[in-house]
């Protein structure tokens, strides 16, 4: 993987796609859990991630403020669907499904082998009341040769879409886009 | 447009689309602006909106706690890039791009005529250290007949991506998925 820089780290995230996060607890142990409760805040490297007590990285991301935003592209659905439906209370999920941990470069938690792109974030803040974490990313890292690029999306009843046509309207858009992307 | 189950709200925002949010001012005006910063927060009609004071919007939401979230389709991009380049200060944008302002059931906020979906928001909590809204749907509106169905994914730099391939995973996912969706 290539580092991105961090300004563009937003596009990653914006699109929508299905996250795989990555914690490492103060036990040692490393868990990965799916999720598309994210969206950016604005154009900087803030994302709110929705999750609570009911995900057992919720302790790890809770005590140890930091994790890994992981997006996997189309090839990886069945990681997505392995990681996904299984929880990390009852199992190792690096082990159970052969994942490579590869290390981050500022954060504990790992990088999770074989996705497309992945943003290393502390916790800033944490909203109980909203099951919200504020998240910024503080380094980020792109597979730019990365065969299957489509970013998977999940309508929320077990089917998800790849992307598919793509509109290039840099031109329309003008001064509304951010600088330097 | 028929009505939605609300509880099946969720799944028009958790794939991340691009949305147009509909508010309506105490002066009675209303606008839209373009939006993809957003998320569910679970799988209620709970939702997560960014957005601040720079947005002409920003004091209809604040003063009125009302909105609807559009969700447009592929088939309106042109009308997402006129709504998401220009500001509510300056300009009329129902009448500047001939859009219909549907009557919306529940809140003064209008409908945008030729969305694909609607979900009617109350908001019902303000962050406005981390300027985010939650939502809460009350009502919700599908265009079951709508020729292009494709959501749209805003990357960031001016390029956008319709949803392509979808993948049946219902079965993989078990009591992964929420009830009655």
């Amino acid at each position: 993987m290539k580092e991105l820089e961090l300004h563009k780290a937003f596009m990653l995230i914006e699109p929508g796609p299905v996250t795989m996060i990555s914690t490492r607890g103060r036990d040692g142990r490393a868990n990965v859990f799916t999720l598309t409760w994210i969206t950016v805040l604005d154009w900087t490297p803030r994302f709110a991630l929705c999750t609570g007590p009911w995900n057992y990285s919720y302790e790890a991301l809770v005590q140890t403020k930091e994790c890994v935003v992981n997006i996997a592209a189309a090839d990886l659905l069945p990681t997505i669907l392995d990681v996904g439906t299984c929880s990390g209370r009852e199992v190792d999920k690096f082990e159970k499904f052969s994942l490579e941990a590869l290390p981050a470069s500022k954060v504990s938690a790992p990088i999770v082998g074989g996705c497309w792109a992945a943003i290393e974030c502390r916790v800033v803040d944490h909203i109980a009341a909203h099951n919200i974490f504020i998240l910024e990313g503080v380094a980020a890292w792109q597979g730019p040769n990365h065969k299957d690029k489509r970013l998977l999306h999940a309508i929320g009843d077990g089917t998800f879409t790849a992307d598919g046509e793509t509109f290039h309207r840099r031109a329309e858009m003008g001064d509304k886009l951010p600088p330097g992307v």
